[in-house]
Order: C-alpha cells, then structure tokens, then sequence
C-alpha cells in the first residue's frame, strides 16, 4: 500500500478528490488498498484519507489499515436522489470536509467537475500521472509482479508444448490430442486454465497465426497451421494483487522459411541488444531508436503496404504494474529510466505473407542494469 | 451493432465526442461494436462515425461494417508529442472534421475537456445515458444475455453439486473429494473453469460462507462449514460479445436453524413476489417498496447494528447488458419498466450470527410481464 503524503511532493497545495471503483480506480487502489465494483469517492487531504462508500461497501471499507475514514450516504445525510450522483456526493463530501479547492485527476468525469463548479468550488486538474511514486515500484510491487509473470510463464510452456505436440493433418492444418483441429481458441483456453489455477485471469491473450499475428493486437481464431508463424502474447493479472505480468513468444511449428528464420533472428537480437542497453539514466527514446535502427541496417521496412501497417509498427515497450500499460514509455518519447521501473522491451516485425514474430519479456530496471521478471526460453521451431 | 443515428432522438444538436477503450468504451462498442485495450477517440456526426485509432488498431478498425471512416495520428499530421495526448489527438480530430461544437459525455475526462475548451471549442455536456437506447435490448441482444446466463447456470449447478457432495469433518469443515478442507476459494475454481469452457469470464465471483455473506460485496475465503449460509452469486460476462449475464443462489449444507430457514423463505417468497409485479408501466421504486414492505411485516429490521449494515441493505435489483449494473433501477428511485429491460430482481437478508441470503434472477421485461433469461432451482439444503 502507498504510504506517503501526496501533499509532501509539493504537487498537491489543495486536497485531492479521486473517483475509486471508475476514473481512478487504479491511483485510489495505489493510495488506501481499497477497491469496489461500482464508483465511490476518495478525498486525501494532508494525512487524512477519507472514503464515501455505499453501505455495501462500508463494512470492507471499515476494516481497512492506515488513518482512512469512512462516510456513508447516510453519514453524509445524502437525499435518495443525490446518492445516486457521484457529483451530488462529491459536492456532500467537500462540504463536510470543510474544503474549497480541490484538485482533481485529468480523468475525473466531466460530469463531476461541473457538479463541483456548479456549487461555487474551484476545481484543478493535477498534471499526470497523479501518483509519479506509482512508476517506481516497491519490493512488494515486484514480487506481486514476479508471481504474474511466473504463471505467464506456466502458461506460455504450456502452449509452447500443446503446439509442440500437436500433428499436422494433410491440409497443413495442426491436429489436438483428440484429432481434432487444433484452435487459436483451444490452445487459449489451454493458457487460460494455467492462470486460473494461479488465481490469475487475462481476457484479451493473443494465439495469432500466420497473418492474424500481423495485425498486434489481433486475439487469433480458427486452425493454426504448420510453417506459420504464431504469436503468443499472454498478459496475466493476478486478483489477489492486482499487478500484471506481461510475456511474448513467436513459435513455429515445422520448417520456417529462410525469409521467416530472418525475420525471428532479426527479432531476437533487437530484443536482447535493447534489454542490454537498459539502466538508469538511459531513455527511452534511445532504446527505442537502437531498435529501429537495427531493424532498418537488416532491410526491414515499416509503413503502410496496401493499406495495412507492416514492420515496426508499435513501440519497444511500455511500463507495466497496477495497470497492463502504464508509464515509462520505451518509444519515441521516453525520458530517462530509473531504478524501480518495470517494463517490457518487445521489439516485433509484421509482413503480409511472411508472418508476426514478437518477443518480450518484463524487467525491473536495477542500479546497475536490469532484471528479468520471469525467465522463459525463446526457441522458434517447436 | 447499434445503427440508429444519435442525432435523430433530437438530443445531440451538435456531433458528439467519445472515448472508445476508456471512459466510453461500452457506449463506443454499442455505437461501432469496436473496442481496444487502450483509448480511442470516436466522433458521431449526424450519419458519420469517425474513428481515430492507433496504428495497431488501424487493421481491425478498417474492417468494421457500416459508414465508419477511420483515422490515424499519421492521416492527422499529429507530432509524435502530440499523439500521446488523447486531448491533442481530439482537438486534431475536431479541427479536421471542421467541427466548432461538441457534446462528450459526463464520463468524458475533464483533462480531455480543458484540452478542448484551450483551443476554443465550445463543449457541451450530454444528459445521462449517453445512448438510452442501449437500456433497449434488440433480440440480438438478449440472446447473447441468455448465452451467458446459460454458462451462469451451468456454473452455479457444479457449485451447488461441489458442496452437495462434500464431507464434513469434526470441526464441520465442508471436506472436498481429496479429503481436503473445501473453501470459497476452490469452489470459485470451479466455477470459473465452467465458465471458461463457456468463453465468459468474471472476476468477483462471490463463493461466502456465514458471516461473510453478511457483506455483500465480499468475495469470500476459506473453510467452508456445515450449518453456514453460503451465498453463491456469478455474474461473468461473454468474451465474444460483451454481454452479462447476473444469478445468485443460497445453499446451506447441513440442517439450517429455524431462523435460518425462515431467513430464506422470507427472501424466497419477497423475489417470486417481485418477479411476478414486473411488467411495463410499473416502476422500480414500487417493485423495490414491496420487497421492503415484505421484509419488514415479516419482522426483518434494517440499520447498523454494531456499526455494520443489517437487514436489506442493498436495492432490488438493476438492469444488465454491455455493464453489470446499468440502468434501470430496481430500487428508491427506480422509473418505469418497459418492454426490452433486462433486469435483475435479487432481494436479500443479512444478519450477523445468522448469515446472508440472497436470490437472484435476471429477466427481460416482455409485453406482458417477464421472461427468466435462465432458470436454475432454488433450494436451500443441499
């Protein structure tokens, strides 16, 4: 749990307000541990954290560490009406709280801010993000990460193998245990069951074949096939923690093209050229363009080819925690890295015909390097 | 896919600005069924859909059926600056469409707004919902609840026939096949792999035993005991369509008390009751009342007691669809039904030392009164 005073950074002269359970679920998680299915408000002011919650919510909210107080509607002596607008509440909240001004996220609903300044309160809108502490992570961040990334990693060996075993029928089409024809899909619900059973879920995990996987984000459906490449992109979030791993591999069953071979050497060796560069102080604007570099002294281009994005067509990588994409960016506007950023370097190339091939791994940015969150082999024919 | 024109309901005079895969992203999936992990500007113009996505989504956005043109940070001219600010990115999206005026919605970040305001834009807030069409359900629509609804079923009988068939150990601990103490914990297991198979996923599924159940928002953990209530209330929601499905169920292993007993049929008899006033024209707040009134001419108070909520501390019920909870209510405030709500009816009582109950149904309002979307018993021994 954060346990500093946003005030103490000097970015906060007035109490903040934040929308927990909706806009800033994420930031109130970091600030008091406390989440819900439905929007409540947060207020910090100084020291003092205090919570509006439903009844529903309250007894959770109650039990609670740290100096966080719980309001109700009912404490709050909120109308029926009023109760049901997170504007009216917030207006309720301030007003008891004796506050003025308010700074608010660049997320805050539109809606509520306009409640606010309807009542005579001013509003600001704090610069992003609203808890920079949120990008350098804490020991017990990393290995809440740590766990993430090791069931990506179960679940990654477990979809390298049912490819690996599976058979190839006379269409060119992999084959199941069962003979049946092996599915993006099935080969996802393989992965699936491996996050579940380490209390981990993951709703948009990518098994791209050949031409899905050029298209990034693309999930994959239908029969994967031999001499194809296929993207195996699986981002876990762990539900007791909230933190998320995030890991990508390329394999290919049978005998990959010389063009295909290419294009995963060229791949892999960007990858690990950019994961040697990482330390402190180095940008990640300068990790970003070693990539395209490389991949351009290799031949490969990046742009648009009958109307499609082919190449290089995504950053190297993104910070990772409580969010699946969050600060530092490894792309064309990185600044500085620092020690306790967690990231991942997932360089990629994209061709119509040839196939996807991108890799990645998530690292904690360490005093004198970095750190691999979880280890997972990068072997392209299985 | 929605294919009305928003502007035709005479709400929006001027084109209307929302953010797909944030603070809009169910109202941008009901208006262009496309969705993306991270956040995309869509614009409707009387008949135009404009999207503004990323590179990486420019594939799949390209592919959409119906009048959507699609941009990019490229087609824009955007700096590389510029295009990691989805304020910039709409004021470029706005300037290019020749737009002075715009509504977004309440949920639009205020960052975004300001963005807009310092360009001198004017921005309109639109009243709530953004789409009240999306209350609605099309038939499309509600087959794809009943799908998940069928997979909340399915899931809700293996819970049920896990703690049928369990042992009971000297302390009365529920005992699993292996020998071992059955908790909330494996139970939820169980469910989720039912519904896995299914394509849904849910996050807090709620597996509580006892006292736990008194709070109706928490999950639940540990041993599971003979003589406890134990709520079981699965809401997962289709990975193909979006669409939700809502059930809860209370079982007890064991002899119940008789004030456990009559804590279920008091529940039982309020749902049926409120099932069967459901039908357009009546309203939520009079369906909400007679479960209030039933509770308390059977004897049942509500308040804090000890300082935690007691009694029926939630409302009756809420509509489902693309959100868990959306409109309408079935609670204080709650309007008139009509034909093509998809609502769930869930009463329940919560008292400490006796345990929690709830039962819930989701159901279309039809022409006549309502349709269950899924049908699953509702026994309290098992």
């Amino acid at each position: 749990m954060f346990d500093g005073d946003p005030a103490l950074n000097g970015k906060y002269t007035s109490p903040l307000l934040l929308i927990g359970g909706g806009a800033d679920a994420l930031s109130v998680r970091y600030a008091t541990s406390f989440e819900a299915p439905d929007p409540f408000l947060c207020l910090l002011k100084g020291k003092e954290r205090h919570l509006l919650v439903s009844m529903l919510e309250f007894g959770r909210a109650q039990r609670l560490q740290g100096n966080i107080t719980c309001h109700t509607p009912d404490s709050l002596s909120l109308s029926t009406a009023d109760r049901r607008h997170l504007g009216k509440q917030a207006v309720a909240l301030i007003r008891h709280l004796g506050v003025k001004r308010v700074y608010v996220s660049p997320q805050c609903p539109v809606g509520v801010v306009r409640e606010l300044e309807s009542e005579g309160l001013k509003v600001l809108v704090s610069p992003e993000p609203v808890f920079s502490s949120r990008m350098l992570k804490r020991e017990d961040e990393i290995r809440s990460m740590r766990e993430s990334q090791r069931a990506a990693v179960a679940a990654m060996k477990r979809a390298v193998e049912v490819i690996h075993r599976a058979g190839v029928d006379k269409k060119g089409r992999l084959l199941n245990g069962s003979g049946g024809v092996l599915t993006s899909e099935e080969v996802r619900l393989e992965i699936e069951k491996v996050l579940l059973e380490r209390q981990c879920a993951a709703d948009d995990i990518i098994v791209a074949g050949g031409d899905q996987g050029v298209d990034p984000h693309e999930r994959g459906y239908g029969p994967l096939r031999v001499g194809e490449t296929i993207v195996l992109d699986i981002f876990p979030y762990s539900k007791k923690t909230g933190y998320w791993g995030d890991m990508t591999r390329t394999v290919i069953k049978g005998q990959p093209t010389r063009e295909q071979l290419h294009l995963f050497q060229t791949v892999l060796s960007a990858q690990r050229e950019a994961i040697r560069r990482v330390k402190p102080g180095v940008t990640g604007k300068e990790i970003h363009q070693g990539v395209v570099a490389a991949f351009k002294k290799a031949g490969y281009q990046t742009g648009l080819v009958d109307g499609i994005p082919q190449g290089f067509i995504h950053s190297t990588g993104h910070g990772v925690g409580l969010e699946i994409h969050e600060g530092p960016s490894i792309g064309p506007s990185g600044g500085p890295l620092k020690a306790g950023h967690v990231i991942t370097i997932e360089p990629g190339l994209y061709y119509l015909g040839v196939g996807g091939v991108r890799i990645e791994d998530t690292l904690v940015v360490t005093e004198t390097g970095s750190s691999l969150l979880g280890r997972c082999r990068k072997v392209f024919q299985v």
